[in-house]
C-alpha cells in the first residue's frame, strides 16, 4: 500500500510522530519506510502499538516522551483543542522538545491557533510550522500530498525535505497561520464547485438525460473540475461511500465561516452550503462523501 | 485569425448562415474556407456585407432568401424569439428551405422551444437540430468549439461533419431539446463554480496571502478546474475586458430556472448567484466576464 523510499531521500532524523488516524498512519509509514527513527504517539494506544508492529518504529506514552531527543515533532489530530493539548499541554510535545526542534502540524485548524502556537514556540526557542495537507488518505497513502505551509523560512527549508517522503508539493505561503488560510481557500473553493456540479447533474437527471454522456461532453469544456472527472460519475451514480467526509467538511467550513467574520469577508454561498451539509449530517450522512449534497436534490 | 481547413473535409455544400455575431462570423469563414458555398444573412446587413467580402459568401436580404437552395441552414442569434423569427417567422428559414433539408441552431435558446421547431420542421418535411455551443469566441476563432446536440440521429449524422469545421466535438445528446439542456447543466455547473472561486479569492486576498503562489498550490489538486487555472489569475488582478459576458451569462441562468421550475428541480445557490450577476449588471457591469462575480465581495 505505501510506494518505495523517494529517490532523494534525506539524511536519518529522529522524528516524533503524533496522530496515527486514517491520515497520520501512512504519513509516519513513509517516514519509516525513508530511514528515519520513528517515534509514534496515539490517543487510542492500541493504534500505535499495531503501527509499531508494522512498521518498526518506537512507541511512546505522551505527547512529551515522544518529542524527547526528536529533531522534528509532526503532529496530525483532530482540531485545534487536540492540537492545544499535544503541543501545550500537561504532557504536550513542547514540555521536552530539544532547543531549536521544530514541530510540524498538519491538522487543519484555525490560523489563530497556528499563529499562538508559533508564539509559543518562538518564547520557548523551538519552531511551529503550520502545514495543512490536501489530497486525502489516497494522497497520503501513495505520497502525492500537497502541503501548504505557514511560518519562518529558515525552520521551512530544515523540515521540507522530510515532508517531501510523502507530498507532491511542499510549499512556504508566509508566516505562521498562512498555510491554514490556504486551505481554507481551498475548501472554500471546493465547496461552490460540488454544489455547482450537484445542482447540475441532479437538473440534468431531472430532466432525463444521459448524464454519464453529458458529462464526458462537458467535462472537454470550460466547465470542467477535478470534481467534475472524478467524482460526477459517482454522484451520476449514487455513489459515496468513500472520499472525504462531510463531517470533516463542515469542521473545515466552520474554520472559514469563522475567519470570514473576523476579516470582514463575506461567503455568502459557502454559509449556505455549509447548512446543506447540515442537512445532510441530520440524514444520517456524516461520513459520506462530501459529493453527497446532490442527495439533498433528489 | 482562421484556422486552416480540417483534414476530413467534407463534400462542399449548400449553407446558410443566419446571424453572423460574434460566435457566428468566425464559424461562417470556417464553413467558407472549407469550400462550401455560403449564404449569409444578418439582421444588421452591414456586417452581411463586411463579411462577404472579407470570405467570398453571397449576401441574401432575408433568412427565407438564404435558405433557398440550401442543403443546410445554420442559425446564431440571439434568443428564443429571435430564433421563432428566423426560422418560422413571415421571412422565416422554414418557408423557402428544399424538403429534407436540416437546420442547425447553435443559439442558447430554451428546450421548450427547440422542441416547439423540432416539431413544426417535422411538420414541414424539414429537419431541426438544436446545437448550443461552449468554448466563447476565441473557441468559435479557433474553431475548437464543443456542439451539444439534440434531435434525430439520421438528420445528426448528415450535419455533423459539416459542423466539425469549428468543433472539437459534436454529440447527439438526446431528443430535440437534449443539446439545449446539456448545454444548461453546462451554465450551472460554471456559476456555482465561479461563485466559489470568486468567494475563495476575495477572502484569501483579505486574509493578506500572496493569491498567486496559493492558486500556484491549490491548482494542483482537487479544487482546480478550468476557470481556476483560466480566469483565477485575472480574477486576483480585477481583470475582467474579455471572455463571456455577464449579460449573457444572466440570459442562460434564466432559461436554467425556467426550465427547472417545469421540472421541479431546486438550483438554490444557482437562483442566488443569478442575484449576484443582477448586482453586477447594476454595477454597470453587464459586458464584464462572468467571473466579475468577486467584484461584489471586495
Amino acid at each position: 500500500m505505501i510506494a518505495s523510499r523517494p529517490y532523494d531521500a534525506t539524511p536519518a532524523r529522529r522524528i516524533a510522530f503524533i496522530g496515527l488516524g486514517t491520515m497520520g498512519a501512512p504519513m509516519a509509514a513513509h517516514l519509516a519506510r525513508a530511514g528515519h527513527a520513528v517515534t509514534v504517539y496515539n490517543r487510542t494506544a492500541a493504534k500505535a502499538q499495531a503501527w509499531a508492529a508494522e512498521f518498526g518504529g518506537r512507541v511512546a506514552l505522551s505527547p512529551a516522551e515522544a518529542a524527547e531527543g526528536a529533531d522534528l515533532v509532526i503532529t496530525c489530530v483532530g482540531n485545534d483543542d487536540d492540537l492545544r493539548q499535544v503541543c501545550v499541554g500537561p504532557d504536550g510535545a513542547f514540555q521536552r522538545m530539544p532547543a531549536g526542534a521544530v514541530l510540524v502540524d498538519h491538522t487543519t485548524t484555525s490560523a489563530q491557533v497556528a499563529r499562538e502556537l508559533a508564539q509559543q514556540a518562538s518564547n520557548q526557542g523551538l519552531h511551529f510550522i503550520d502545514a495543512p495537507v490536501s489530497g486525502g488518505n489516497l494522497g497520503a497513502i501513495n505520497g502525492v500530498l500537497t502541503v501548504m505551509c505557514g511560518g519562518e523560512s529558515d525552520a521551512f527549508d530544515r523540515i521540507r525535505p522530510v515532508v517531501m517522503a510523502y507530498a507532491r508539493a511542499v510549499t512556504l505561503l508566509g508566516e505562521a497561520g498562512a498555510g491554514q488560510l490556504a486551505k481554507m481557500v481551498n475548501q472554500i473553493s471546493v465547496a461552490g464547485l460540488l454544489q455547482g456540479l450537484a445542482e447540475a447533474l441532479a437538473f440534468g437527471q431531472k430532466a432525463g438525460l444521459d448524464m454519464h454522456k453529458v458529462l464526458e461532453v462537458i467535462s472537454q469544456g470550460a466547465a470542467t473540475s477535478w470534481q467534475m472527472q472524478n467524482r460526477g460519475p459517482t454522484m451520476i451514480d449514487d455513489r459515496f461511500d468513500f472520499g472525504f467526509a462531510v463531517d470533516w467538511m463542515r469542521k473545515d467550513l466552520g474554520l472559514c465561516l469563522d475567519e470570514a467574520r473576523r476579516q470582514g469577508a463575506t461567503l455568502p454561498t459557502t454559509a449556505l452550503i455549509d447548512q446543506f451539509y447540515a442537512d445532510i449530517q441530520a440524514q444520517g450522512g456524516g461520513r459520506w462523501d462530501t459529493s453527497s449534497l446532490i442527495r439533498r436534490l433528489r
